[in-house]
């Protein structure tokens, strides 16, 4: 497995209290974010570290940092992560081994690093990056199927699917962080049976489970990024709750794809899981089933088939009011995983340049909702209530065919294997609002 | 007619040499932009009159403004005209008065402006701003009907059309200033007769007649712009170019509609033609034909049924190679007007934004291709040439399906009625460059 690092060592122990045996942020993850400490006037770049964020601004101020350290973490502790995205892998594998050292039980440097350290509880989080443009993917393969049983049942699967990593642009500005209320959108409405459409509030409200991707470097516009470059061109990882009107996107998606449907809202986990902190959750290409074409060659690079797929669990939680109200914790809906994905990322970010489209540090991509090919995991409740013909049951007694206000949903990502410590993303997690 | 004061006096001069009687730039016209004078050190705001472009930061330094004009020419200076666009319309009025009377015939600060001119010749022009997002929308009827019958020939006009303001999501990172070559995108490509795709340069490279809207103050996520409002929210037009990649389009569209076939580029005209300055050529929205639904209520307005729709002539011209060569002057291939806009401009806001959309001062919208209803009024390739079946033929003895390496497609706007002084947009011009 290449690109494992002293970073990666399982035996690595942090002082910082909590991290060690934290699901989400031990010493061998060390994600990005911005964040505002408690009475702090500005927002700023952290690393998680179990429950504390280790402030990078502070830890500049107390030189902490030197090289090209230093130099990554000047640009990671701004105001937005876009400059340290656009910086690329060199300069942030140093500082991640920077950090790795600093963080790590015995460091010289414990004293001077702890008092850049907050609780990550008083802290308010942000999102990472000005998302320049967003791009929402669809290489969901099992999702695209059960959707277009669907949309269309005697076509589920568009003859373009396994040649062509779809996608389509998706709206940037109503990207928000994790924790921000979404409110249920309004839009036409046209049952099959009605004459004509009404505009009323949305009544099939959905959550779509995705994997993120930021990108880092960019490309010039009419430069494509081969497939064999493209992982260099990938600043991290976060979730992605792609809300979804269901009855908005039915009757106004044809001929020029999803809108309203989706642009009333969109939901990331804060934290940047970098490629480093993956690396030793990297897993071949899962084999294409016997008749799939191969990818057309501008798509394909032994590398990227040999270790471009990721083994992350995936899964959805609800907490609707009653259960709330009851104490009753969230419940799981769905446990899918990131290697469920058609396409890697390397061959979504090498097909979306191939026309010479430029992408820019901090732009977004998502993978689309990525189900598992079993009914237990279905990134949407389009797919487990089968359009909303079958209602889910919740251990409140109470049923959903789609989002009732005031249900938060709650995604989570965890990568483990044997041998490693595992890493998570933390919580994407939002409730929804009635709709005014 | 509303909006209407002394900036659109018909008889007012300019001592600006050659502004009088310029077809595009006249002093009814003022439209803002950015631009770099010749040895210039940054990109700052100007208003093109005749020829010449005055360059607001010298102006302000002149003393030239007070109040809310100086305010105003404050924001418009800037690097980009972004702030400019979030003061609005009262900001944006006074200063249209204000340098009307600087640049007026007769002018007691003749002296002190025209030492803030420049000629626009040596001065290099930029995008007017900054775009957040950009949405693509489909309301040209005619356009959709004729696209539809290529792509779809049982169903040209699906049953949302005159329902739904059609639009999706555009690429923002690629948006170019007119004058910036255009590179022939490569693509997958798919013979209807052929078993596979292939990857290679586009065939069917098109372009689309486009008015584009630049969004003045923005919404915040949640709150939609009602339909009456939604004019206060434009910062003005220009013209836009969606470059088409026609094979690669029909093969990727479905089922998440255009992705690669646009995102390789679009062209923007420079400059920001006001909303005060086309108020004179505000006409009632069409009536629909017999038969037509009326808009939902969400969407229909007396004030905007009055004067929401726009008389502005439109028309594409190609210059190829061998024209070129022969000193032969660009051919039209089309005439056209903004007002065969199935929606409005407000509808297209209000719509945009009914779902809680948040739009930001200097996003972008486009119209979708406006074609006329007459043959000679098609707004791009694919509707003239049938999809390529019925071949252009040029002054210059050529013919043309779809554009070929070296074409140059230049769009233009002009507004002129009786008792008034036309105006124009100035050009919107790209050539395109070989595919790599």
């Amino acid at each position: 497995m290449s690109g494992l690092d002293a970073t990666h060592d399982p035996a690595r122990r942090s002082w910082v209290p909590g991290a060690d045996g934290h699901a989400d942020f031990p010493i061998q993850n060390l994600p990005f974010g911005i964040f505002t400490p408690p009475g702090g006037d500005a927002p700023r770049g952290g690393v998680a570290i179990g429950g504390h964020i280790l402030d990078l601004r502070a830890g500049l101020a107390a030189g902490l940092f030197a090289g090209a350290a230093a130099e990554a973490a000047e640009a990671a502790a701004a105001e937005t992560l876009n400059g340290f995205m656009a910086l690329g892998a060199a300069p942030r594998r140093a500082l991640r081994q920077r950090l790795a050292a600093i963080l790590a039980a015995g460091s010289a440097e414990q004293g001077r690093a702890a008092a850049c350290l907050h609780s990550a509880a008083g802290c308010a989080l942000h999102l990472p990056a000005r998302v320049g443009d967003y791009t929402d993917f669809y290489v969901g393969i099992h999702h695209a199927t059960n959707v277009g049983r669907v949309f269309r049942p005697d076509n589920p699967l568009l003859p373009n699917y396994k040649y062509v990593p779809i996608g389509y642009h998706g709206r940037a500005s109503s990207l928000r962080v994790s924790g921000t209320d979404v409110r249920r959108p309004q839009g036409q409405l046209k049952a099959p049976e009605a004459e004509a459409p009404r505009f009323a509030p949305c009544e099939k409200l959905d959550f779509e489970l995705e994997l993120g991707v930021w990108v880092g470097p960019g490309n010039a516009l009419g430069e494509a990024v081969p497939v064999g470059e493209a992982a260099a061109h990938v600043a991290g990882y976060c979730l992605l709750n792609d809300w979804s009107a269901r009855d908005i996107q039915a009757w106004e998606y044809q001929p020029l794809g999803p809108f309203l449907a989706k642009s009333f809202g969109s939901t990331l986990s804060p934290w940047v899981v970098t490629p480093e902190a993956l690396a030793p959750f990297r897993i071949p290409q899962p084999s294409r089933p016997e008749g799939d074409p191969a990818p057309l060659p501008y798509l394909l690079d032994g590398a990227d088939q040999r270790e471009g797929a990721l083994d992350l669990a995936l899964e959805v939680l609800l907490l609707t009011p009653a259960m709330r109200e009851r104490g009753l914790p969230a419940h799981r809906l769905a446990r899918s995983n990131a290697r469920h994905m058609y396409w890697t990322v390397a061959q979504m970010l090498a097909h979306h340049t191939s026309n010479g489209c430029d992408l820019n540090p901090g732009d977004l991509l998502g993978s689309g909702t990525l189900s598992a090919p079993d009914p237990a995991g279905l990134g949407s409740l389009l797919e487990m209530t089968q359009g909303g013909r079958a209602p889910v049951e919740l251990p409140s007694g109470e049923t959903r065919r789609f989002l009732e206000d005031g249900d938060e949903v709650i995604l989570r990502a965890r990568a483990a294997r044997e041998g490693t410590v595992g890493i998570g993303f933390g919580e994407c997690r939002a409730c929804i609002l009635p709709a005014r």
